[in-house]
């Protein structure tokens, strides 16, 4: 498979450790960052780029943005890792569009593009007869996704429930563990790179709302976004509150939601026995499937990290090179 | 798909029922139980069927026997559901080497085959460039198959640790939770219908044993057999053993365990944290996969049951149904 791969940040790095350290069938044709690219056709060696990455800051030529790679690289897979604008969507929308009209499969850890033009992007790849995969985008290293589209195949999904941010369950679980205050608890999740600088896009709630949006799209083929989700995060929860819950054998967690025959989108703290299997320690996401047949199924595993999204990536990567050889 | 069934127990009528309930795309050409079987290229009234055999005793024809039934019908998938023999692995064995022999997938919740000779039946699979799939052999409803072949595709699974058997874990569970003795916790199991009439099978790590062979033997593509695992039952456990665990906040639960690089394959009741993973209440069955890129991932749901293992056997037929459409 040759592969293009945009964005140079953790998860672009990730993949390209990968790659190297596993000897992976991808050759690596097109790189991009936000202020540089690259295009080979005989193979990009991604040790070399890393270097180079790491003592200039930039992977490539000045001259070259993001979008000249997609147009103009030659590859089967374009891996879109840029950063998430929640907002727009962009640049990372155009370079899925643009890739899948060049026909060219699309596997991505962003999850704007898919929040806000799902049914778009989706219509769009199965026009164009290529594949769009987004493991990554929902749960970090839990493959979600494929336990949706293939291991559960012939159930029907009633709902859904998860812990889908580990920030929030970072510090839900210390102000439990160690009565710390919300502030406390928020300032160490800060110090161990738990938390951004910035992280209200995670205690309001707001990428767990995003992606039960990109989940409930997935299963019930929705077309909802993130004004459709009801939304509570933990920053006003205090560590009485917690403190009640914990006398009752019981704990707070930020759950998602989805429950689509009580019109049930909803992201917010709640009260939790503490031996429920959402409820868990550090950093570690969950989501429970509420199927027909296979009943409950519950998947746990690291939310986020450099080696887990791009596991996703990679086993996404796989999974298209599998199905289009076209044996099981 | 045209599928044929042989076996007509809890896990065939299951399937019968899911493609009556779901309108799934299979016709059904040919179904054999152990006293009779039915052939019919123009498809079989799953409804009529279950109505006979409820009636009967039998499904069809006295005169036709499974092996005829996979000899004579004409269909794409064979789904062996007839009762595990752990010794012999018969007559399973000899109907999916057959349907191989015929250029035909395979789709089993047999364990006897797979425990005995999975590497010859895999090879014979790939000469015949068929489909041979066994999700429903272990851990049930949870798709622990799919997750290893294709979420965690890329990553190098280092170990396995799980909770194969719903049985020990549901007699461990009443020990601690109310202080049974074993002997009281069995009858209970019994009377639920959770424990057969002969328990040996599952209390003394049989079951459980079996499932680390598949799982080793797929995994990490090992020859390995029963004799290959370390096996201690849940049988000879004391309420008191249990106490003291619980009074240490632990608990006892019968853990199967593949750690290759340890050269370990064991089955026994260990002491675990009552907060860990894998420490479940009732019937549940839990698998945590130790890998290089994912970390762990763990997976939680029903190990048994008719619509459970149904839904493992669905899952099996409608990828084979995707991988050989050969689209993403």
């Amino acid at each position: 498979m040759r592969i293009v791969i945009l964005g140079m940040g953790s998860v672009g790095r990730g993949v390209l450790a990968s790659i190297m350290e596993k000897d992976l069938p991808f050759t690596v044709t097109g790189i991009a960052d936000s202020k540089s690219g690259i295009v080979d056709p005989s193979g990009i060696d991604p040790g070399k780029v890393m270097t180079i990455k790491r003592e200039k800051g930039i992977c490539g030529n000045p001259g070259i943005t993001p979008i000249d790679v997609v147009r103009q690289a030659d590859y089967d897979v374009l891996v879109e890792v840029t950063t998430t604008n929640a907002t727009t969507g962009e640049p990372a929308t155009s370079h899925i569009r643009e890739a899948i009209m060049r026909g060219r499969h699309v596997v991505t850890s962003n999850k704007g593009p898919l929040a806000l033009h799902f049914r778009e992007l989706k219509a769009l790849a199965r026009e164009h007869d290529v594949s769009l995969r987004y493991e990554a985008t929902v749960a970090g290293a839990i493959p979600v996704m494929h336990t949706i589209e293939n291991g559960l195949a012939g159930n029907r999904i009633n709902a859904i429930y998860g812990v889908l941010n580990g920030t929030c369950n970072y510090i839900l679980t210390r102000m439990a563990e160690e009565g710390l205050s919300y502030e406390q608890a928020l300032i160490e999740a800060r110090e161990l790179g738990y938390a951004e600088a910035d992280p209200t896009y995670d205690v309001k709630g707001i990428d767990a709302a995003i992606k039960v949006v990109i989940l409930a799209n997935t299963i019930w083929n929705m077309n909802v976004g993130l004004s459709d989700v009801e939304v509570t995060g933990i920053d006003l929860l205090t560590t009485a509150a917690i403190r009640l819950a914990e006398e009752q054998d019981c704990t707070i967690r930020l759950l998602g939601e989805a429950v689509p025959n009580k019109n049930l989108l909803r992201v917010s703290p709640r009260i939790l026995p503490r031996d429920h299997p959402l409820v868990l320690n550090g950093t570690l996401n969950a989501l429970t499937l509420s199927t027909d047949l296979a009943g409950d199924i519950t998947l746990i595993g690291k939310g986020a990290g450099s080696k887990e999204t791009a596991s996703a990536i990679i086993g996404d990567i796989l999974f298209i090179k599998r199905m289009y050889a076209g044996r099981a």
